[in-house]
C-alpha cells in the first residue's frame, strides 16, 4: 500500500445499466477536474459521457474490475470519443491498456487514491478498488461479493475456494462500517456494507466454513451468460465490437455517431 | 440552514442493540476528541461508554430522534456516568434535556456539524439528522424512513400523511447517493440509499401517491410494542426508569452499579 492512503473529498455517483443490471461508478477529483468510470457498460456510453460534461469534469481513466462475462466495457468507446486511457489489472496482459493496475500500487486519479485489491475467484485475475473516504472506507468489488452473494465461479478461470480466500482475507479484513459498491444487483439494491455481508450473506456470512462455500458454490447449476460468446471476446480487446456480436449492436460501436 | 454545511473528516460507528433492533450511531470529532451518541439504547449504555474509551475520545452529547415506544434511551444513564449533555427536538419540551434542537439550526459536535431535520410523521416531533461528510450526505433517519420501510404511524402521535410528506418533502430531495442510517432494522441489513428507497421501498417508492400510502399503513394492524407502556414515560424523563418498569429491568438505570 502507498503511505498516501487517505483521500480528501471527491466527487461520486453510482449508475445502473439496466440490460445486464452493471453499476458503473464515477470518481471525479474537485481540485483537478479530472476523473475515473469503473466498469463503464457499452450501452451507456453516452450517458456517462453526458453527466461528465455536466459535472464539469474530464474523463482520464476507465478502470476494469475483472474480464466481464455478462456485457461489453464501454472502455475502448469512451477512450475513442473522449481521449481517457483505458486502466485495468496489469496481469490481465492486455495491449489495449494504457495503465496496467496492481495490488500495492495505489492509483491517482487526481488527487483520489484508488487501491487495487488482487480478490480472484470470479476470475483469476479480478481486482476491487478501494478508497479510503475521510469518514468511510469504498471498496468497489466488481463480481466478487454482491449484496447478499458473490460472483459466480463456475466458469472462465472462476474457482470457488480462490474465492472465499479473497472475501476474507481481502475485505473482511476491513473495518464492519466500509461501503461495498458491488458490481452489480438484480433487486434494485446500491449498497451494503463488510458488516452485513458478515452477518448475513446467505453464501458467505463470516461463520460459514471454506469447504461448505465450495460445496455450495458448486452445487449451483446456472447457464451461461446470454452475451457471454461475444462479450468476453470484446472484453479481451478492452470493447472492441468483436466479430460474433449480434446483428443490431454494432452500432454501439460506432462512435462516429456520436458526434 | 448553516453556512458551514459540510464536515470533515470524522470518527463513525454503527452500533446495534439487539432486544429492540435498534441502531445507535457514534459520531466523532477527531480533532476535538470529542463525540456524540445518537439513539443510545439504556441496555448498551456500558458497551457504548466502552467504546468512547476504546477510541480515545469523550462523550459531549446524547441526541434522540424521537420520543421511542420500543425502547428507553440511554441518554439520562449516559449523563450520570460520563457527565454528556441530553440533546434533542426544542419541541418536545423537555425539561430534562440541556440542548435543544431545532431544524435551520446545525448541531456541532466539535468540528463536526449536525442538521436537524424536522420529519415527523411516526411522531409529530420527530427529527432526523443529516451530517454532510466529503464523499456522501449521511442521514440518520429514526423511524421515519427504514430500509425497504418507515415507522408506524397508529399510535403516540403518528400520521401517516404527515410522514409521507416529510419523507418526499426532507428526505428524497436529498442526492441519490445519500447514505440512510436508519434507526432499526430487523433484518440485520445496516444501511440503505436515497436513491434505494425511491426505487424500492414497498410503502414509499417514489411512485407510490400520497393516498395510496395513507390506505396502505391505515390497512395495517400491529399489535403495540412490548415495552410501550414503560417506554414513553421513561423516555419522556429522558431515559429515568419509570415505575411501572417490569421487575429486572430496574438494576439497568441503577448507575452506582458502574463504578
Amino acid at each position: 500500500m502507498s503511505q498516501n492512503l487517505q483521500t480528501g473529498s471527491f466527487i461520486f455517483r453510482q449508475l445502473f445499466e439496466k440490460t445486464s443490471s452493471t453499476y458503473t461508478y464515477l470518481i471525479g477529483c474537485p481540485e483537478t477536474g479530472v476523473c475515473a468510470l469503473i466498469d463503464p457498460v457499452l450501452e451507456t456510453v453516452d450517458r456517462d459521457l453526458q453527466l461528465v460534461r455536466e459535472l464539469g469534469l474530464k474523463l482520464a481513466y476507465t478502470v476494469e474490475t475483472h474480464i466481464h462475462a455478462d456485457h461489453v466495457t464501454g472502455a475502448l468507446k469512451l477512450h475513442a470519443l473522449s481521449d481517457c486511457q483505458i486502466a485495468g489489472a496489469a496481469m490481465d496482459n492486455l495491449p489495449c491498456r494504457d495503465v496496467q493496475l496492481r495490488e500495492g500500487e495505489a492509483f491517482a486519479v487526481g488527487h483520489v487514491q484508488i487501491h487495487p485489491l488482487f480478490t480472484p475467484g470470479h476470475t483469476d485475475t479480478h481486482h476491487a478498488y478501494l478508497v479510503d473516504s475521510p469518514v468511510h472506507k469504498m471498496v468497489f468489488t466488481g463480481d466478487c461479493l454482491l449484496i447478499d452473494g458473490c460472483g459466480r465461479t463456475d466458469f472462465q478461470s472462476g474457482d470457488a475456494g480462490v474465492l472465499y480466500d479473497s472475501v476474507h482475507r481481502k475485505l473482511y479484513v476491513l473495518p464492519d462500517e466500509t461501503l461495498i459498491y458491488p458490481g452489480h444487483d438484480y433487486e434494485n439494491r446500491l449498497l451494503t456494507t463488510i458488516g452485513q455481508e458478515k452477518r448475513r450473506n446467505p453464501r458467505l456470512s463470516a461463520e460459514r466454513e471454506r469447504d461448505s462455500f465450495i460445496a455450495l458454490m458448486n452445487s449451483y447449476d446456472f447457464p451461461n451468460p446470454s452475451k457471454m460468446d461475444y462479450a468476453i471476446p470484446g472484453n479481451m480487446q478492452c470493447g472492441k465490437c468483436p466479430d460474433n456480436l449480434p446483428k443490431g449492436m454494432h452500432r454501439l460501436c460506432d462512435v462516429h455517431d456520436q458526434g
